[in-house]
């Protein structure tokens, strides 16, 4: 028996679609025949070889919804309830986090364990059918599956995707209060869920800062309250959000863009004791210029950084999905679904920004 | 009946003594005569025209211990107990903090309301005795006088002065738990002050990075575990650092230099979780590069500006000299006192580095 | 020129109309004609005599909104926009929070100030006309107003009044994260507030426990849930709410009854490392009976007392009242206008909850 | 090969020697030879019987330490550093924690995983030697063992023990800032703990309530700065407390007593605002009288359960006892220690208070 999956051979090769025999399943494994599988800026970042230690040739695609299709031993989720064949589920991307580690056991990093592997980033495609964008998913024993709540569409989910469960991490870090202004910088995926979440959480305010035009008109349909484009300088940006902050500045900021350069201007959009969470900069695109004095230490201000997401984040996602996702337009920041043989092509409408999130359908 | 008082005429111009009239007291006010200003970092960047908005001439000094000479009306401390000439007391050199605006009712920023004045920085010789270097300071009414709590010496006091108490409020900001490892980058009054409440907070690891050695010895005094001098490169200090936290960088690393590299270096050495207060950054020394993604949003790292202080930081910082004051050295913090015609030496021995810490005894 | 007010002779006494003379307004102070008083619980309260300290006669009648009828100087609000006659505000009830003692200054408890006076319970009528029951409220000097802001009806404001200022106090003592579950015990005016923030704050599900019925149908349109009425044994309704929280309890617990028993009760429906809220008790009714090792140490969970509102509280309140006006039916919450005459129909209407809360109009 | 074990029979029975096979060490297993074991008031409730759902019969013994005398395949600490046969080592009493429920995974409450079981607690002497009263303790796989860091003495650690590596736990909860008054209810272990952190932690006043007398002054060589005797009735006690707080009461006030009415006296201890920890009702004994008007909601006060210890309160125990060992006599609060064969005088003298901690030795 074998699987199709679509593979990266190398920094800046094309995906291709391949062939991997079944694994065989140790007790506490499973097989999910994959639904829907994500295309994110992070693949982009992968075909380009902009992450540092991944284990080419890769099978991308992190988040992912399947079916269980084959499991050794009783399997149960959170709950106690055990998973069968058939039931629809997503799992979370990471594993192996070690639960025996200082970050894990002592300053409780849950996220920083240095043992942490993840689907299609960090697993390659010798260790396995270990990505999304493949006919089947190999879930390795101690994989944390989640089942889809009653009612949760696995399309809206997938929509959300990994975006969504970034956000629901990112608004534990900003702790928004009823009523407050929030400025989002970046309006991709992330961005999209932040707005989301925000306007949820009863913000006051929902400003989106970025682009291009579609994304913008999107994030008000995920809430935002205004939108701001980047033709405009950044000093008329930063103009406007004051003028509709009585020239404050927003209580919070969360920069969601992935530009060094938003964390300064995230500076210079917040309010004196205001906060700004950093969840954009997943790789490392150089160095911002910040002046301490007016910028951080005058202004009384908080900063925080918010690394990566755990199982807390996915499983909260789902249940908001549950809850609101007929009030959120989850599925349609993924209108664009791609077999497994056009993944470059998914690859390239998120590289040119030409949809906001891309969907690989490996067995439609 | 006049008083003479150390003025500071113009930007860059040498402190003179000159006589002024005594202030009539409203209800409400008082008269100070002076035991003790201090002359601290921000009174050099006085004279050198280093702080914005500052309405020359200016009597300098915003922390001094005085003894009531006049005063009009029944004035009380927070406990409700009448003030009495002959008491020794401080103030808060904070005044006029409105109590009615945006920041003072709603964002609850104390040290934010913008329409705060500060004894000796902006409030100038025009406005009267409004600065420490004098052998009077007029206490306008509403100025929050403290008395010194029993057993305080006011020596001791004026030793930790306004450093002390920046470092109260630091410490706030920087919650360190029982045991947890802390690096403080400077070493003068404001550092060493951070030094002591890291050691009294029972830190495990209390490191001071900064310079010159007489400081550094200081602050071995004052709790330091362990110091590195500046004249070691940067990644030198932080591979020692590294060295003593097996390899993770530091729980809470407090910046209290003045030098906008303190806060990229402090980046550096804090651990993946940790947490950086930035408190040291009184004048804008110009910007500092900032990786986004390796230095906060990968480190998931939390950085708090600590800006100003207000009266709960005064209380607490003489509740603190009256309970420690015998275990920490804060009355040699300030050894050299000058009378009032010699405040130009005193300037030149805190520039130079000469002191840690220079006082006025206006009269002496 | 006289102005009539319902005045409360002595504990007990039948709301009766009284005429005073007009306040002599001194700089600073302001008079307001009254548009709208509200008639809440502790009104009842005062007129049974349940609290302490009350300076009879009274005029009560805390919060209440009115148009400028004459002032004297210039009065500005927090933004610094000066008050005009004519202008329609609100104030906070709260006066003469000293910002001089411990409480206000060192522990910062901002509605623990031993020297504060609130209009219509604690000024009496031999201070002057100091209630909202009254054809014309005197805004002494230093009593802080709030305009109305652009879009928020009074009626919609006074609807959520007292109740709608103290929810947005509990809400920042409860801390609700998106998605959390929350029980809201009690369905008078501070727990339909309370619903309806919980909800818009994202909370995933709401369910509010009390009556009588007609409250409970209120609360569905404020945002609950799920409601459970007191007919049922506190033993059944702790089982729903396990059935409905996978057998562990609310994330989030508040009580807002003023039965002592609902402080236990909260405690048994709360989940382990849970928060429960107390913001109901304003009056002594007794005591509960609590076990530590159940309710609390093995629980590991969090009670946090909520008492009264600052500014901050009023301010943000209309606010959200700007923003969310037209999603949540506060207006509602109050259909029952009665002239001054009527005041005693409007208690009795009060303490017999045939309404959930009375508006006194006292200029119709 | 046999080892010889104390064992409780049955509830009420006395504990007798008996011999048990030695485990066969299964992959990640080890042996440990028992140095200390300790006995606490725990293992007086465990034999009168007043904990539910014990296995019984039981090889009491929770906190032990011991030296390696087997292990099977390679076991690392949380530093990645292999164990050897001969090292000193203590292991977190806390085993199958699940890391895979709701509320390991989702609430995050670490003490709170219903799946967990304790060494000398909730594995009975048919599940092996699993207790620390007994020549060698089974580390079953995953069990977690913790190095003595240099410089630690075993019986100084020991002498700390449960009650230690509790207080670190509550200390957590406390949050004490710089300076601020404690009061500590319990002069057990526990107590005796919290007061040292409590000091170490740079608390203004720290004020055990207690007795009997030797453990008063045995907290003051802990660092209590005052002691109070519960010969005195609670309103004097209250009365000193308010005395020595300028009439507010304490900022924190720390339960260690596990009697249930310390809760309601800690609310009348603490002042408005401040907070109150729960962590010494270990068992259920019953309920006590709370006024919540009067006690939580007026004083607008915060109370947290405190529940066990998770492996970072064992970690930082053994980092403190290696910091601070020198200057905090907790050697000495286990001074008398007993074979094996005299456990019932061991705990006869817990019970009686005849000592504060007694000591297993059971290889001596």
């Amino acid at each position: 028996m074998t699987y199709r999956a679509a593979t990266i051979a190398s920094v800046g090769a094309a995906a291709r679609t391949e062939e991997y025999a079944a694994p065989e399943l140790e007790p506490g494994a499973a097989l999910l025949h994959t639904l829907f599988a994500e295309v994110c800026g992070t693949d982009v970042h992968l075909r380009d070889g902009r992450l540092a230690g991944v284990p080419y040739p890769l099978i991308p695609g992190h988040v992912a919804v399947g079916v269980i299709a084959a499991h050794r031993g009783v399997l149960r989720d959170i709950h106690g309830q055990a998973f069968n064949d058939g039931d629809v589920v997503t799992f979370l991307d990471v594993h192996e986090t070690c639960n025996n580690c200082y970050e894990c056991l002592v300053t409780k990093q849950t996220t920083r364990c240095p043992h942490r592997k993840v689907y299609g980033i960090t697993y390659g495609a010798h260790d396995g059918l270990l990505g999304g964008w493949s006919e089947a998913i190999w879930m390795k024993p101690g994989v944390k599956l989640l089942r889809m709540p009653q009612g949760v569409e696995p399309a809206a989910f997938i929509g959300g995707g990994c975006g969504l469960v970034t956000a629901v991490h990112a608004m534990d870090r900003a702790e928004i209060k009823l009523g407050q202004s929030v400025v989002v910088l970046g309006a991709g995926p992330v961005g999209q869920s932040i707005v989301a979440l925000s306007s949820l959480s009863g913000a006051g305010d929902v400003i989106a800062i970025g682009g291009p035009q579609n994304r913008l008109s999107f994030a008000q349909r995920m809430g935002a309250t205004a939108t701001i484009g980047l033709e405009m300088p950044p000093a008329e940006r930063a103009a406007i959000v004051r003028e509709r902050t009585r020239g404050r500045g927003a209580d919070v900021v969360i920069e969601a863009s992935g530009a060094p350069d938003a964390v300064s201007q995230a500076l210079d959009l917040v309010r004196d004791g205001g906060r700004v969470v950093v969840c954009g900069q997943y790789t490392d695109r150089g160095a911002t210029s910040i002046n301490p004095h007016l910028q951080i230490n005058k202004k009384h201000v908080e900063i925080r950084g918010c690394w990566g997401s755990d199982y807390s984040h996915f499983y909260r996602a789902l249940e908001l999905v549950a809850r609101f996702g007929s009030k959120v337009p989850w599925r349609e920041l993924a209108v664009k679904h791609y077999p497994l043989d056009e993944a470059n092509d998914a690859l390239d409408a998120v590289a040119s920004q030409e949809v906001i999130k891309a969907i690989i359908t490996p067995n439609l």
